[in-house]
């Protein structure tokens, strides 16, 4: 029975977009995933009493902290799922783990490598007593992104030759859009390329089950001066709007990204596309629930691409939520998250995402980083001596 | 402080999949809409002591009765959210308005004109009293549909001329598919009709502002005899497969309905056109979030249907949830239909669409039944003398 | 060699829209097609000597006349293409096949039973002396539909549940437009039915390989009065702006048409959608070089409807033009009804679709005029004592 | 009157595959463009006696030489259509101009820079005597691209930003299709990147009315031996299988380009996409008749990628074939090419695109080679001292 199940408890740090997400992914993955571990919503942490203290209240968390480190010391709190922006991942999950809880990390790990080093450093001892470590890139459980990894893993699309991934969005088109946080290099780290290249760069080596080897890179800053938020006259942009890259995939195939903030119409358009000698694959995060799939040793005369719409009890995740044909949406993908998170803990293996793959994400980001800030020669992304990432 | 505002203490009535689907909704609700009136998951009914426990504890519920009748003479329940099958709404939901409690009802209303009139009786009786009802009509709450009637009000598509509406499901293609209570008269009421056909009636009438006045209608079961649920043998459908019926509405335009479970790769297709003077719209329920506008009075070189992404904070519902671009799913249609009837009920209005609104449905639906039985002949559909539907 | 090879003289009848797209397949079936016959473009026959002379130059006829019925008095024409309004179709077909003449004529087949009926005669007649008649329904020769019509007969969709056709255009839908002959009763026999209504009827039951058996039928004048052509004030329109209607199939399938100039932003939209146990296909001539299958006997974790680009050598006519993915358009389908109409010829076969079959489209017109007419109710198709059609 | 006016005599060189799609078009370019100049198909060229006769009786030339010198001696043949394999072109177009024949040359321009340039100097020398010289960048002519074009022109994108490109294709994915011309580098010159790339490179280049400055590439030869075409054994790939570059527009724009026949799936997938502050468009070759849209001027509640459907009167060169909705094909550009060819010889115009501007595509090709052959880094595409390109 549910009731006599095992708990965690669980400590959430930050409260805005992702927060939000996470929340609603802590409150539903109970009714519909039937998990091992029954999840508690346990704490909240958020620096203002007020402002976190009503979000606690809206998003169903149990009691608050204004100081993450308080979570650390709660018999309560087994989990720390950690919302916050990209520059205070590596204190707070290296200091979780440490402290003996499991720490679910949202992307990007951190904001330099180093930092993320430090976290993969951390989760290697944490795992080595039992604790468990994960970084948030939700979109690998979008269903028709596990389902397409499921299919190249069985080799429907043969060897892979083509890796085409593109992230657009347009919410910069407008040169009077002001300069937040996100625009501002030593908070957000990069801009686009940080922020949506770091997702495609997951969901295409995932798919792919390969990696990038090297790149060639070009990023740019289209408007350079914006409106200063709530206060007069301009400041500078010190992070990319956009960022274009070309590489080679440990398997041989070319590979090629692009990810923007400057598409105007295209408001959340991740797009993949993977040609093999057997077959392709296609997709669009705004078409989320499609899985576009051409198999190539089909007749013919009547091959092409087909869609599959990804809500079949055979695919991944969609059996646990409606009948066929009803869609799931954005924040499905954080409850399948949370879903094999808590499978993992209760089964005592590592959840995936690992934090080293979060680090190898990093290396790709800073190889084109380097790229782009050279020539836009060929630049390797770096890895480990023992290959671990 | 959300803490402090009024609550509504919540009685369930069925947890298979709407009662499912309503849980999410309730639990839901609160966090992302900020009710005037706070839900309380009170209690949910359900015959079996042991299904019903654990589905609460699955879903949300604070306490189980076994007899829904309890829930009626309960102080902390004040609205009761009927999810059982067609054949018991009209029980149900008039005694719990003659109780004094709100009700939400799924549609179709009922099985029968005759008991969707006592319950529109009961509902005007009630509504005197300040107490509310609403039929759950839920795709009307689908962003995209919701917009488009916002449309059509607004005369964009100036003068309609067609209304197109189809309803395609495949779940019964396979003729050893089995004998289900949805294909047996005495429980459903009706098949494809009354189940999806229903929702096509009150989605096309929703969106165009009109009602369809008569009917030419056609009705098959093309499978006959199925194998019978756990038992040996086959047994009679005594329900349509499908129903086909063409009309015209109170505004003038032609109308086109077909709605089946026999379309084989359609899982969960419902579409709608719509085609006026000045303009047209065009939505599929398996891609949701889109709706397709044609602007016909824009210059003839650069016309075309365009697709609006229904994920903007201008859009219906969109902004309570995430940033542009990120889709929304089947569920939340729900969690909308909740926030307006905690809306209605707070603000003492009548929520929409009304038993009445439910009535008028269950009549166009007794026109198709009537032609079809006949010789397919111009069926009116009837209308109350004082025209309240 | 192509030289010695024997050739058929060729006079056409009429010369505008039909008479242009014609004359571009006579000049464009000997390079691609490399037909057994020869054509030789010998004469183009129209009222006006002067328009007709420059349409003969602009189009490449070798000669000119000015009576239809010298064309029959001539040695070096052996076939009548007819391309003129519906109201002289049976007139010039009957004379040019009691005169020993091959006759192409275009759709409809004429614009009422009893003149179909004495143009099936003529053909029969005709026929015993080796003298060969084809209706012009074109799109059977798109090559998406003759590759569903081979898909269909080869099994592909199973037993067939529904049939759904529609012809959507929008050139009615402004008020203004001018009364032109094709909204006259006397010159047109009817309006979107008799013009798109019968091309949906063909292709729907060419594809199927089944025929309609019975329909109940609406139609509408949406706009009563139009101005003048050329004069001054309005005059009244008297044939149908729309035609919607239901029906059932000699197989047992469920069948839906409809028929309008009043689709805004649908320019020639013929959309036609089978659905069958097996499975089902979905056209559309606003995209005419796809066609999407979902094959039902699929596994349902990777089936979906897939577009088949209709450009391969393994396709209907594609092979004769270009490499795959080279699209074709619409004036292609004439040329391919040319190639088989000369290869029927040619082998002393009929060619398909026959006068027999255009007068069964014109017997389904009729049901539908008439249940129309009446109250909508249920209205066979007629057919002949000894089933030929 | 038509058989009044000038004519233009023309001689075709080549009878393969654009041979045929030149032969089209210069037979329906009279009947559907009405041009001020009457072509005359005079001769075709070819080596094979035999083959070149047959080609001709098929594809309707008068006469046959075979050997193209003697078409530049005959009076009657005053403009010389260029089909052969890219390394003929630049002997075979130097010396007609020279002659002071019209030229039209097949695309790419040559196989290297050093002919190109030499095609240019003589169109220079040849221009300034009234005679005309045009690259056949076909797709310049799809109606869709063109009218992308000119929205760019009539500034409806704003500045742009983001220049997308691909031409996908698969005919090479199978390994055991055989080593034909086209994958040996001293015939094709290049692989995908001068046989497809060369025609993004322009159709980009086109629409966007700028010139790339540089790029960074990489190019990949997945099947390095192939049979050999009627032999024992295999032999060397010695061109690219596909050819990937990013770069920077004379404008500002960053571009992304991707050419390769290794794309199982995409026959002919020509897709490029323009995303500028006020607008974006996009368009796919294996859809032509289709240009997407995206005002971003427009309120964000209605906003969206609109389908234009490029067949209105209004659209380029729609108007002179059939009415709205009515789907051209390939083959049509061919024809619009040289409608607007013929213009501009009546005119005494110089026709677009020049040498000039396939002189400018083949210096982007060197660049691309120059920076794949290296590192992948930085590569500035050469302009002419005078910036003539």
């Amino acid at each position: 029975m549910t009731s006599e199940r095992a708990t965690v408890g669980v400590g959430l740090v930050g409260h805005a977009f992702m927060g939000r997400a996470h929340s609603q992914a802590w409150r539903s993955v109970g009714p519909f995933f039937d998990p091992p571990l029954t999840p508690v919503m346990a704490a909240l942490a958020g620096r203002s009493e007020d402002r976190a203290g009503a979000a606690a209240r809206e998003l169903g968390w149990a009691s608050v902290e204004t100081d993450w480190k308080e979570l650390l010391r709660r018999d309560d709190v087994q989990l720390i799922d950690i919302c916050t922006p990209g520059d205070s991942h590596a204190e707070i999950a290296v200091a979780a783990l440490d402290a003996g809880k499991h720490v679910l990390c949202e992307k990007p790990l951190a904001n330099t490598v180093e930092e993320a080093e430090a976290m993969v450093a951390a989760a290697e001892r944490a795992r080595a007593r039992g604790v468990r470590s994960m970084v948030g890139f939700n979109y690998r459980r979008v269903p028709a992104l596990t389902l397409a990894r499921r299919m190249v893993a069985d080799g429907r699309l043969g060897t892979l030759r083509h890796v085409r991934a593109q992230y657009l969005q347009d919410w910069l088109t407008d040169p009077r859009s002001p300069l937040v946080w996100r625009l501002q290099k030593d908070r957000a780290g990069s801009g686009a390329l940080g922020d949506i290249g770091a997702h495609i760069i997951d969901a295409a080596q995932f798919v792919a089950g390969q990696t990038l080897t090297g790149v060639s890179a070009l990023t740019e800053t289209f408007v350079r001066e914006r409106p200063v938020v709530g206060g007069d006259g301009t400041g500078p942009v010190t992070v990319d709007d956009a960022a274009l890259f070309i590489g080679r995939t440990s398997g041989g195939a070319l590979a090629s990204f692009e990810a923007t903030r400057f598409a105007a119409g295209r408001k959340n358009s991740l797009r993949l596309e993977l040609n093999g000698s057997a077959g392709s694959l296609a997709f669009d995060l705004e078409a989320l629930n499609e899985l576009w799939f051409h198999d190539h040793t089909e007749d013919a005369g009547t091959a092409g691409f087909r869609r599959i719409l990804v809500t079949e009890p055979e695919h991944p995740y969609a059996g646990a939520w409606w009948p066929p044909g009803h869609l799931l949406g954005y924040e499905h993908t954080f409850t399948h998250q949370l879903a094999d998170l808590l499978k993992a803990i209760a089964d005592g293996t590592d959840p995936s995402p690992s934090f080293a793959d979060g680090l190898q994400v990093q290396r790709v980001l800073e190889a084109v980083e380097g790229s782009a800030g050279g020539d836009g020669g060929w630049t390797p992304v770096k890895t480990d001596p023992e290959g671990s990432a």
